[in-house]
Parts: structure tokens; C-alpha cells; sequence
């Protein structure tokens, strides 16, 4: 697999997903700005991935500062984290990464502002060997409950794409897969921005993955007629209850799996895990440009011109249809997920 | 309102839908085989919409047949009929007009050749009336579930395009809003050919009735914020238990009303059942073409060349699931409408 972003010659390299599967291209960010907008745009998306992009973003930023000293370096930090945090609302690895940098920074405020600078890439970097590391070990803890011959449900991308690597959701198929087990899955293709059609679809192939795209709306009718064994998603923030926020159409997928008694698990690193709030209920939902519902690829039009919009780009699923949260600590019940913080 | 279907000049004459919205224009059909390709291709496209065309289609045809007796004039026909009848499988109203038809011309069987040709012509023009007026009663009887401020959801196209004129489940919504209730719509996009977004939002509009066009994915959305007061949606074919299969992701919509304690109404004129079948299980279910899955229009690539994809068109949803069938004849529980055959 290409590398969804990279540290890479002083520069920040990221995997345009805003054209694939079409073409492989690469958006390069040369300034925290384009790191900013290389979020704010979906050229990166995916909890994890967005962390790991907030963490470069600080790092690159920081290369740029003109500081002479400790206070006024780590004013403009500030300014550059806040420019950051200001994307995306939802994903909680956004300011989870942020303030890792600023803490990174605080504990390291003795030393000259060149050595921190370059330290601070090396913590960026640090962010996505975790994050890989993480998924890796989500996938052994997840692996235990796709059997042999089973086939999943997957909805949106909680891939390599959408993550420093290996995938959160896709983490756990790929760790089936690794252990010899014959597999299926179904993507549904998430409208509106088609992570599911363009990444997830994309990812599997090129894993050699069996994978059956279907729309979103399809997914109750697979379940019915028992095609599908469970339901693996990824999540943007997942509540001190184990209510966890996913994109838009997870609620949906949650509700069809408890009526046919099919398993639904949630993977997501620990980071994803916001511990600050006792419930999904204190989740904002990113409202995003009507555009992305009434054309396609923000050129083809689907819809009259002046229809009124409706674009929310996540939902919580209350933890009571959650099976299991998969994490890179082991499997826990939602309502065990706060142990964590212990 | 333009009107869906119309026979002039000696031709049937079609509201070009997968034009719609960015483009109104016709399809002019000369021949019978015109007329199926118009059905096939989804250039007219609703269970009692499809019914009138093919009852036209009867019509066209017959005009060319040259034979000199009955006899090979009805073999002649049979033909008509079998080509028109292999376009779609799923909606019912197709068989029920080319019966329909079929017996009439039996009925009239000794009158000259001729007359019957004429006869004919009037009689699938009396499908198209009939199928109004239908709409219109539906209108009365279901209009009594809608209470003025109400929100409800429909998926699909189940309006003035679906049918004859009026619509069914757009219909009910439409003598709602004559009686002086203030309404709103939410509309599913309805993927993949996006009646929702091309065909229900611009049919609403036009008729300035608020309308919010949601993606599939969506509806769960907003049935847990408490936005939505109840769905209406049409059918393709009941079967006489009060199952009922309807566009795909109907059956989804259904189950999170359930979820969500939102009464789901089905809204279709008698012709839609199929006093035949005992259960939904004896419907079949319309597969169609990858590329409407992979393309957008047929035409924008959203996904992998060459993924498997899955393209059920319709689904069922158990009687279970239906609060009361909308027909001209009044409102049923679904597990009454057996008695509409006595």
C-alpha cells in the first residue's frame, strides 16, 4: 500500500483520497496551512489519520517559527494548533494529537528551540509508528471474532486510508485474513463523500480481500437474507459510556444489526476514546457543505439546484448496539471502556 | 405538473426521467418496443406509472398488428405482451395492465379488427384516468395520518412521476397539504438511480412543498432526533399477507421507524397487490446493471473498474413492519388486505 501521509524531506506528503480510486496523486504540504486545509478538504479523513496529520501539521509549523525565546515560540505554537484544530469538529484524535504536541513540547520547554523543533518531528513521527502499531494490535485482539467463512459489513473507510496504517476496522479483516481465514466483505458505499465505493472498495482489492460494493441502503436487505455474519466500523470519538460516533449511516447499520442479531463491533485506538465526556449526547456533528449531497465529486448534479440540504457527516450509536470496542489494549463491552483511563 | 405518460398523435409520449431534474425532455415512442425500452431503461419508472405504459404499449402495438382474423390478430398480441412483460419482474402493476388488457381485447372479441384497435387506445387511456383518480382517493384516505406541522420521510419516488399523475405516497402528502396542513418533507436521495434526489425533490418543489433532501444513510439520523413524525412510501408489489417490496432501502427505513416508534404507511392503488402470492417471499427481485452502481448517470466513475457489486433493486418489507396500507379502497392493516379480493 502507498502511504496514506509521510514526513518526507521537510515537507508533509499526503495521499490525495479526494481522487481515488480514479488517480494516485499526492497533496504536498509545505505550511501548517496546507496541512490544515489538506483536513479541512478530506484529502486526509479518517480519526486516526487526522491525528497523525494534526501532529505533522504542529510539527511543520513549528519548523517555520521565528521565536527567540521559549514563550514566544510556544505563542505561535498555540496560534499554529488552534489554525488545526479548527477543521473538523468530531474526530477527537484531532485535539487528542494537538495537545500531545503542546504537552511534548511543555516537557521539553529547557531545551534550546532548534533541538525542540527537531524533536518535535521525530514525535510526529512517533504519532504514526504508534498509530500502526496500534491498529496491528487491534487487529490480533479483533481477529478473534471473524470466524472462517464469515463475511463482514463495513461502512465508510476505517482503513490504511484512514489511519497511519493497516486500518482500524480493516485492521481487524486484514488480521483474519493474515491468519489464513476465508473472507468476505461487504462495503456499503457511504454517501455522500463514497469513502466505502472509492477507499474501501480500492483497499480490499488491492489486498486481494474479496469485496462486494453495495449503496448504503442495501445493507438491511444482505442482513435479512443472512448474507451478512457481522459488522466491523471504525469511529471519529467514542464517549466515556462507549457511545461512539462514526460516520453518518453507522447509526443506521447498528439499528439493522441489533434486529437480525448480528454482532456489531466498534475499532478504534485508544486515542479516539474521549474520556472528558460521560456521553455521546456531548458529540458535535460536523455539518458539511450541501454540495457534497447534491453533486457528485462536487461537479456532477444530482438534485435540483435549490433543494433544500440536510449534511450531517457523523452519528452516535448509543453503546446498547455495540458488541464489542476493539481497541489496541484488547476487547472490551462499551460500558467497561472508561477502565481505560485507570 | 408536466404529465408523466400521454398518448398523442398515435404515440406514447414519456416524461424523459432519467433526464430529470437538470433536463425535461420526451421520449417519443412509435412502437411497442419502444415502449418496453422506455420501461427498461427507467425512462418511466413507478409500479402504477409502469402499468399505464405498458397498457399503452398494448395499444401501440395493436394498431400495426396486420392480421385478418382474431385468432392470429390475439397470437399477435400475445407477443406484444410477452416482450413488454420481460422488461421488469418486480412490479406487479405490469402484469396486472397486460391482463388487463388481454381480457378486454378477449371481451370485445367479435367485434371487427379495427374497432378493437380503437378500443384499445380508449381503454389504456382509461388505465391512465383510472390510475388518477386512484391517487386522488388514496389522497383522501391517507391524508387523515398526517397532522398538521408533521414532518414525514418518504424514500424513493412514489409521486406524479410514479404514476398515472397525483402519486401515491406523494399523493397522501399532497391531499395533506390541499386539506391547509403545514408540512414537511425529508427526502431519501434513494441510490442508486437517486429518484429521491432527482425525481421527489424536484416533483415537491415544484408543488412548493418543503422538502429536505437527506442521503439514504441519514434517515436513522434524524429519526433519533426526533425530526421525523412518520414515513410514506409507495410499493412495487403486496403480496396478500401485507408484505409489501418497494425500491431498495425501504425495508431499512421501515425497521428504523420501528426503532423509533414512527408509524411507516405504504400508499399503492389495488393493482399493486398480488392476491396470488401469500407472502413476500414469492416476490422477485429485480437485479440490475453494475454500472449504476459504479457510475453515477451511467456515466461518473465512483469506484474500483472492476469491483463485485450487488445491485438488488427492490426490497420487501414484512407486514410486520406497516401500520396501515393507503389504498383508493380505504386504509388496511396490512393483515386485512386479503379482503379487498371478496
Amino acid at each position: 500500500m502507498v502511504p496514506t501521509i509521510e514526513w518526507k524531506d521537510g515537507i508533509v506528503r499526503m495521499l490525495d483520497q479526494t481522487r481515488l480510486p480514479l488517480e494516485v496523486t499526492y497533496f504536498e504540504c509545505k505550511t501548517y496551512q496546507d496541512v490544515a486545509k489538506g483536513i479541512k478538504e478530506l484529502i486526509i479523513r479518517g480519526a486516526p489519520a487526522i491525528g497523525v496529520a494534526a501532529a505533522m501539521g504542529v510539527a511543520l509549523g513549528a519548523q517555520d517559527v521565528k521565536a527567540q525565546n521559549f514563550t514566544d515560540f510556544y505563542g505561535e505554537i498555540e496560534k499554529i494548533c488552534s489554525h488545526i484544530g479548527a477543521t473538523r469538529p468530531t474526530a477527537v484524535n484531532l485535539f487528542w494529537a494537538i495537545e500531545r504536541m503542546k504537552r511534548f513540547i511543555q516537557s521539553h520547554r529547557e531545551r534550546p528551540l532548534n533541538a525542540i523543533k527537531e524533536l518535535l518531528i521525530e514525535e510526529a513521527n512517533r504519532v504514526l509508528r504508534e498509530d500502526v502499531e496500534a491498529n496491528r494490535a487491534m487487529g490480533k485482539h479483533g481477529a478473534q471474532f471473524i470466524k472462517d467463512g464469515n463475511t463482514i459489513l463495513t461502512h465508510c473507510n476505517a482503513g490504511a486510508l484512514a489511519t497511519g496504517g493497516y486500518g482500524t476496522a480493516l485492521g481487524v479483516i486484514r488480521a483474519a485474513k493474515e491468519q489464513g481465514k476465508d473472507i468476505n466483505v461487504f462495503a456499503d458505499e457511504t454517501r455522500p463523500v463514497l469513502q466505502g465505493a472509492r477507499l474501501t472498495a480500492w483497499e480490499l482489492m488491492e489486498d486481494n480481500i474479496p469485496v462486494t460494493l453495495i449503496t448504503d441502503n442495501m445493507a438491511g436487505y444482505f442482513m435479512k437474507k443472512g448474507a451478512i455474519d457481522l459488522c466491523i466500523v471504525g469511529a471519529d470519538r467514542i464517549a466515556r459510556n462507549g457511545d461512539a460516533a462514526n460516520k453518518i449511516g453507522t447509526y443506521s447499520v447498528a439499528v439493522l444489526a441489533r434486529e437480525h442479531d448480528i454482532p456489531f463491533y466498534v475499532a478504534a485506538p485508544v486515542s479516539t476514546i474521549d474520556f472528558a465526556i460521560p456521553s455521546g449526547e456531548h458529540i458535535p456533528i460536523e455539518e458539511r457543505n450541501r454540495a457534497e449531497v447534491t453533486h457528485v465529486f462536487g461537479k456532477v448534479q444530482i438534485a435540483p439546484a435549490k433543494v433544500r440540504v440536510a449534511n450531517p457527516a457523523f452519528d452516535v450509536t448509543p453503546a446498547r448496539y455495540i458488541t464489542a470496542i476493539i481497541t489496541e489494549k484488547g476487547a472490551f463491552k462499551p460500558e467497561d471502556i472508561y477502565k481505560l483511563t485507570e
